[in-house]
């Protein structure tokens, strides 16, 4: 983090690190303030107290074989590489396998100035629908960190589904429901055939959760018991 | 957002949401003060003003057909099905095509209540590495928001690469590098030709983009005539 002025985007910079599984925080040149702030918060995590401080961002990067800038893009002319979140954090990701990135936010205010962006190799920009409104740090920061923890696979992975009701369990809540109508002088004797039919489909149509089955039919059987 | 506390957190989401093309906003219950204070902020969006505060989950909801709790689940039982963010993101996706969707956020301190959830069809939880910490507000609204806003098809696509330098580039710089290190004294004559391939494979190693080749060897044209 490079000339954070908000202590509260170092803290949020560092507990969105320590959600996502991310370590080591640097900040190069931070408000003395901010950074003294952010450290001494209630609940600042270890992760903000071991974070270390650089005076000049060739030295917060010395030890990374891979250093990308984030930009908002913005009105200036970048001569890098610009990449989106998406592809830029799996690009990030396959090189972390084998050494460290680093990986550079700017000032709230500037964002990453022309001399801290010339210590990058490409830049990386969150697909914001409209460039020209920049986001908050601290949720550039957690958005960035989640893109890199994101597990693509999670996302075509169907979870355990609720298993439905069988049709057995289906009728009986059907039979049940119908009852009740009849009881209750729902339905007319005219046209009974058809309401039957129509209550059997929308019960279906329910899509009622086996373990749901029961209660209902305990609620049903109590409004019938009741009715006669 | 329920019962929000903190003005930030209300301004952090609004802005969240402008910046991945949301637009309703509405609040349950916040702390009166906190709703002022974000709506009065500075550069409040146009979307925070036109923030709707209702009295309770229900009539928040009431035009969704669709109502999603978030959660850090952490220690209470819930009685939800629970989805990842990745697939739970897609599910609101599909639906969000036809239908209004409900998003619910839970105050900073405790989440949602559980009278909160039982309005909820089914839960979505980011998926942090440590479950008992839970996310900032603001920071967990945008990473939703992005995630919806998310194309996964930007993750496999290939920005235009540099182009790199030809053959015959890679090899004028390789020759008169070779030119400048025998008029510095650097290369030895009895391991002269090994060193030779040496510096022409670490030329092509460098994988110099064909814009930046006329810059080399500008600066070896100049660095030669001065060494001659």
């Amino acid at each position: 983090m490079v000339e954070t002025r908000n202590p509260l985007n170092i803290g949020a910079a560092a507990r969105a690190m320590a959600n996502f599984g991310f370590s080591r925080l640097r900040v190069v040149n931070p408000y003395d303030v901010a950074f003294r702030e952010a450290r001494s918060a209630v609940g600042a995590a270890p992760l903000l107290r071991a974070a270390e401080s650089f005076a000049s961002v060739a030295d917060a990067v010395a030890d990374c074989s891979l250093v990308v800038g984030t930009t908002s893009v913005g009105h200036r002319e970048l001569q890098h590489p610009i990449r989106r979140l998406e592809y830029g954090a799996k690009l990030i990701g396959r090189h972390l396998a084998s050494a460290p990135v680093g990986l550079l936010f700017g000032s709230e205010k500037f964002g990453l100035s022309n001399d801290d962006l010339s210590h990058c190799h490409w830049l990386m920009r969150i697909p914001t629908v409209d460039a020209d409104l920049s986001m908050n740090l601290g949720q550039a920061v957690a958005l960035c960190l989640y893109e890199l923890a994101r597990d693509p696979k999670a996302a075509a992975a169907r979870p355990e589904k609720i298993r439905a009701a069988g049709a057995a369990e289906n009728e009986q809540v059907t039979l049940m429901l119908l009852d009740a109508l009849r009881e209750s002088g729902y339905i007319n004797p005219v046209t009974a055939a058809s309401t039957e039919e129509k209550v059997r489909r929308l019960v279906r149509r329910l899509d009622i959760a086996q373990r749901d089955a029961p209660v209902l039919l305990g609620m049903l059987r109590q409004i019938l018991w009741k009715l006669r």
